[in-house]
């Protein structure tokens, strides 16, 4: 199992990074998870300098890829030669968008009738993209989730998580990285959002 | 204002990361956020490569330190020569610890009279090393807040901005971070926490 985070530069640290570390805390040898970028090294929309492990080429034999936001996404979805080189399969690869992300999906065309979830930012040019959007943190419809706020993205990362290795395995990653004192009712809070969208 | 968040190689990505992006949300020419770590490049506990934007000598000239957790805190804090790169002033900075870096405070006599929040996993080290640990995902007395659980983090962000820049650049801070949907309560529930360890 290939997760792999697809990160721009100037892209937001929250939104790829908490999907980075939930994703993490399943420990199978053969479960990876990457920073997906389109250079060896990506900078963040606060000026950090991370190392890609992953290309975008990969993502499209990913088995998992999560889209994250940022600074730049206007000119990224804008731009053919980067776009070109994100070819998603939504029949084989479950696929996720943060935020922003989301309008890499609408891009790419597949949002085509589905609605979705994203920052407040990013909602008007959803819109003019033929988007409908939902006043929600997270969505999904088949193989394609989409979240909204950054502090919507351990959702995403339990999706991921609860498609792949179950429900209980989501429970565990979401109880793991709660507050203390208020795990029970976090990872309650999450599942509030997510049950419906997942097989029972 | 230099806030540097420390981080050793090992380092959890949530930790460090959450607190670095809602820092970061104060827009102002003298706000400086730095990850700053031992080495000019530091790997979280997954295997992310990060470039250090300061090194740990820098983090006794900052305004505010916040010690990040990690998978070699325990070798860290049983560590002469690292430990004595890090000489905190709590008279004159903000002294902030997630999960695990609460241990690093203790060794560094922060924690003498106080009691502090942090993860399962570190609690009994703490213990051990003589201090008390509450079931409570934030505690503040004085410059030093301790949180446990790594989406505790931005109570320990919003605490530093709330403690600079006042309540209510803290509560746009973490209302811009929070899901759709749900921003006014999960506002409400970290000022919950925060609220009763800030100047009314």
């Amino acid at each position: 199992m290939h997760i792999a985070i697809v990160s721009f530069d100037g892209f937001n640290e929250l939104d790829s990074l908490i999907a980075y570390g939930i994703l993490n805390r399943i420990k199978k040898p053969d479960w990876r998870v990457s920073l997906c970028g389109p250079t060896a090294e990506i900078e963040s929309m606060n000026g950090l300098l991370v190392r890609a492990q992953s290309l975008l080429e990969e993502a499209r034999e990913a088995d998992a890829v999560l889209i994250g936001s940022g600074s730049k996404t206007l000119q990224v979805a804008a731009d053919p030669s980067m776009m070109s080189r994100l070819a998603l399969n939504a029949s084989r690869q479950l696929i996720a968008a943060q935020c922003s992300g989301a309008l890499i999906l609408a891009k790419l065309g597949l949002l085509a009738d589905i609605p979705a979830c994203t920052d407040l930012t990013t909602k008007p040019w959803m819109q003019e993209a033929g988007v409908r959007v939902l006043d929600a943190p997270f969505f999904a419809e088949g193989n394609i989730a989409t979240a909204g706020g950054c502090m919507a993205s351990p959702y995403l990362a339990a999706w991921i998580i609860a498609r792949s290795e179950g429900v209980e395995a989501a429970r565990a990653a979401l109880h793991y990285v709660a507050p203390v004192g208020e795990k029970d009712a976090y990872v309650e809070n999450a599942f509030k959002h997510l049950s419906r969208y997942l097989p029972t």
